[in-house]
């Protein structure tokens, strides 16, 4: 098989390196442009970038010319790294010029006509694809994936979801330096401390899984009943959210059936085998003090959530500890995927 | 005045090095018995003790000669910072041969005619004391303060309780490694990492407030009728708790109301103006980042909880983070208070 | 006596919150003026600082109207945090306008005729000021403290250099988050990491010693004659740089004597009992795992270097590890001990 | 090729994790014995190892039955990751009843007719070996590699003392915080500090290389004639020794001659191509900033030391920074290299 050029939009951040870590050697996509903002215009990746994800730059990227985020190059498929200040329009624009622009910026999560995915959870959603066609005239179209706390906490939430039902959400993050990019969080804010507030970030957390868990219907994304409630705070880890969550269930399981919900749990992905999916997209551990960051976020290659410490809650059912790879199954590996089931469904 | 002379049990730990430094200079105790294990005996404090909570050791202090935690030597009174796997029997020890033992530790606070008290919230639970003695025969008795992420979760609790009423409290706590004194959590458990269980912590968290909060009537305590729910996880920072609240209240308040039982709060330690008492036993900060571990854990000498981020809650009413310096409010500093209320009220 | 109103320059930065924090109630100064960039003007200086040194801003401060950098305000002390990109010619406009600069930058450090100040290394060195003064034309001049790293090793090299003659230096420095301002280093460069190199540090410390050091002699500087050579690392620490140094010595001394040198040592400051002088400008630790950043930086406010480790070299004659508080010591207090000097001499 | 059977002493510590980490899957040998102390036998892997270094305890080991450190089992080859406080006896033990023991600790190191193996620095101190067995009167005998400090500087050492001769050595190391097991260093002496000191280490640095870098004559090694002198501090790193390092050389080369003698470095493992030999063992780099223990630790599976920041310096010839992985290639990847050159040469 030939592989798909793809390009990405913002590739200098630190999610567009975890795209390009993450698509060296993927059996599908190939990284044949990657675009930057004007003054790395026409210089080599490796130039320009400031890697920080692993110990080297892939390769054949670091030779790579910049280019801008202009629709002008010959791929199909582009992924967005881009900052959310500049994301919209963008991205807009190559969705008219028909590119597939598969997204990681919090722009077009909650447009009526844009799929916001995780492969587990929604893939039905893709049936927006067709009324954004229409919007764009043409071929184009974007989809995206959520935010990287909102990514943990749905994936566990689906299955108790379908199984029992839930009214009431509480969750308490605490989220990992990464997800604020670089340089992000200064040292003096991290080092011996934590800040409790990230900007704008409850907001998405307590709207976006609405959507995620939301049935289509007439063309429209009917959101789920339920409601949730953030804190999230900012801890000095490197990579890896952790969620304290409390649930109430409509159904009153059994401890152990919330666990088998859990251990269950495949989706679509797991189904069609895709080359990102890991086998178990939600990890149970029986330890009495796990998941935690440095131990268990690269578990699958970072695409698996781990959940640990379930048990009863005295004020709603059930609580748990949630664990997720925040730039890998929370941001670039999560586009990766969904890229990946498009193309199993052929919609690239 | 004469000052009164006391003793510290468990004077090694870091507890007892908080015990020995704020009570340097302090208007009406004077340390002057150190206690520790066997293997301390008739050392000089310098010589064991692994000096960690400030530069140097008070000299007063350092040249005293350790004894064992035997009730043998000419102090009233005692404060015990004793390990929870020896406090319980030493400190009933102390009590029977008259001793008025002020504890740290978690063996006695829930002995139904020990006051677990805050002098803030629950003065009147002094009451208790009448009852203990006719159990130890004789002047002695037990006085605890909680545990320290309670101490910080029931200060906030009371003006909201007082206030509004309260039926439900989901609570998530950031807890310091000072928590789990020394050398406590290893290194490697702590950075890039964060540990999300802490023994026996949640059943603390969730039942203490039921007790403080409770009223005092036909020689026992009813406790609070409301339920708490807690998630306690260790996170790489030196001191102070960081706790993210959410509250069910009985009646509805405005946000603006809610403040304002926060910051007009005052209890019987600021009416009697006890040497440790701040000013305000809480502080209300309005920036959006606010309270820090780092730039909040000191104020007013680490004695007041810092409340920030006062908004409303979806699940709930309203939700709140708040700080406590877990071992100056969180405990030795509680006992000092604690001690301070007894000689106004003219129990010592 | 009444005070002596100052202005600081640059005060919403690290350094200058360091002095309004260290100038709240100082005997002899007191803050009236604060400038800062022009985006700043007329605000309040608590709107628009972000105070991370305290929990709160001197309450007289935060009222003050934030002026520009421009000398137009009355007062005839300045102290200068101002960064390196622009302190070169504000300052010297200051001094030409008559007044009194107290710099922490780097800008005039190495100027033939500005002192470079260490008051207990060489207060003779104020003699430069009598040049200067031809320079600016008037009464105004400028004085100069060293780079952080520089002081505390400079202060160690001292008593050194005057019992047994230095003739080679190596040092490696450890040094705090704190150093490189506020938001400076990235967090993600910090945590779980050190970075082996410091802008500029390395030149600085091998070659502010030499004048130090030097003596004054027909109107200007002699250099020292030793050779220093530096290493500079950044690690996760808020506050305090720590100094592995091994250094050759023209007299062979035993250990011992190495000891008494260093505990002996007085300076002027100590003598004429300055305010923020220590009464130890160098303390000795005895402990074989001492100085370190956490516990020993605050000794004596901050103003004291701490040393340990004092021991014999295979490749030189001794080596020793020191601690200094950076920000303190190393910067804002070093500015406020050399106008104490200056004030003590009627130089101000 | 039938696999060699393995068996690994002190199996469950964090060097004992680690060689288990890295056997899983080589092409020579198998993991078939697992020994710890008394209070782990009968039990499986699984059940007593507090596993800390991937996500997963490789499935084969995990099930394997825990034996006493006894040489009473079915293999020729056992790796010791045993402490210092017992290794002594039992490694002779096993020498005695014929194994090859391959050990990491550092008890035999210093032994006359015991190898102190890197692969690609002294090969040769292999003929030591026939000696040795005269000793045990056997086929057995004890291969040590060095400290992970000094395997560091010894790898970056060698080139030098090659191609331009040493004289003198200073070296400054910032040490992980694994090198210290678990639980080792105390979470409250790693976060916001640096601990100058670590028991032991700094008579390792400067007298193990000496060893290594001597020659083999009449059945013994004349230590190279060079003097090193040593810092050894703790910072809050978690793996990854950092080590400022300042050479005397012999020759005076140019700097691109001695960056040319790095970059050009290899030693019989490359030759050999053995499975864990890393193509270059050193790695030069030439950003101002690098290497860094997050960014660099784990290039070439942390079997490279990488080598950066090589310039001039005023006190001797030349000053550079370097990063060793210390559990890999300062501890069970060393261990292995070695057994793999032992295997290559036949001596297994």
């Amino acid at each position: 098989m030939r592989k798909i050029p793809v390009g990405i939009l913002g590739a200098t951040g630190n999610v567009g390196q975890r795209f390009v870590q993450l698509l060296e050697g993927h059996p599908w996509f190939e990284v044949k442009f990657v675009c930057a903002s004007e003054k790395s215009l026409g210089k080599r990746y490796e130039e320009i970038v400031n890697w920080k994800v692993s110990p080297r730059i892939p390769k054949d990227i670091a030779k790579l010319k910049v280019r801008l985020c202009v629709p002008d190059f010959n791929a199909r498929v582009v992924f967005s790294a881009l900052d959310s200040s500049v994301a919209g329009p963008i991205e807009e624009e190559f969705a008219k010029k028909g590119y597939i622009v598969i997204s990681n910026s919090k722009n077009h999560r909650m447009d009526s006509d844009v799929p916001l995915l995780i492969p587990e959870v929604n893939p039905e959603h893709l049936d927006l694809i067709n009324i954004q066609k229409t919007r764009f005239k043409g071929k184009g179209f974007i989809v995206t994936n959520p935010n990287c706390t909102t990514i943990g906490l749905t994936l566990a939430l689906k299955p108790l979801q379908d199984a029992f039902g839930i009214s009431r959400v509480s969750v308490v993050s605490m989220q990992a330096l990464s997800g604020a990019g670089y340089p992000g969080v200064a040292s003096l804010d991290a080092v011996d401390n934590v800040v409790p507030y990230i900007g704008d970030e409850e907001e998405k957390v307590e709207t976006e899984p609405l959507k995620l868990l939301g049935s289509v219907g007439s063309g429209k994304i009917n959101n789920a009943k339920m409601i949730i409630s953030a804190h999230c705070n900012r801890v000095a880890v490197r990579d890896g959210h952790l969620e304290s969550v409390t649930v109430e269930l409509i159904k009153k399981p059994a401890i152990e059936d919330v666990v088998k919900a859990f251990k269950s749990f495949k989706g679509l992905p797991q189904k069609l085998n895709l080359p990102s999916a890991p086998a178990d997209p939600i990890i149970v551990r029986t330890e009495e003090d796990r998941p935690q960051p440095v131990l268990d976020r690269d578990i699958n290659n970072g695409m698996s959530v781990s959940v640990g410490r379930i048990r009863q809650s005295a004020i709603f059912d059930i609580k748990f500890t949630l664990l997720v790879h925040n730039t890998i199954r929370g941001a670039a590996g999560a586009a990766i995927l969904n890229a990946e089931l498009l193309k199993a469904k052929k919609l690239i």
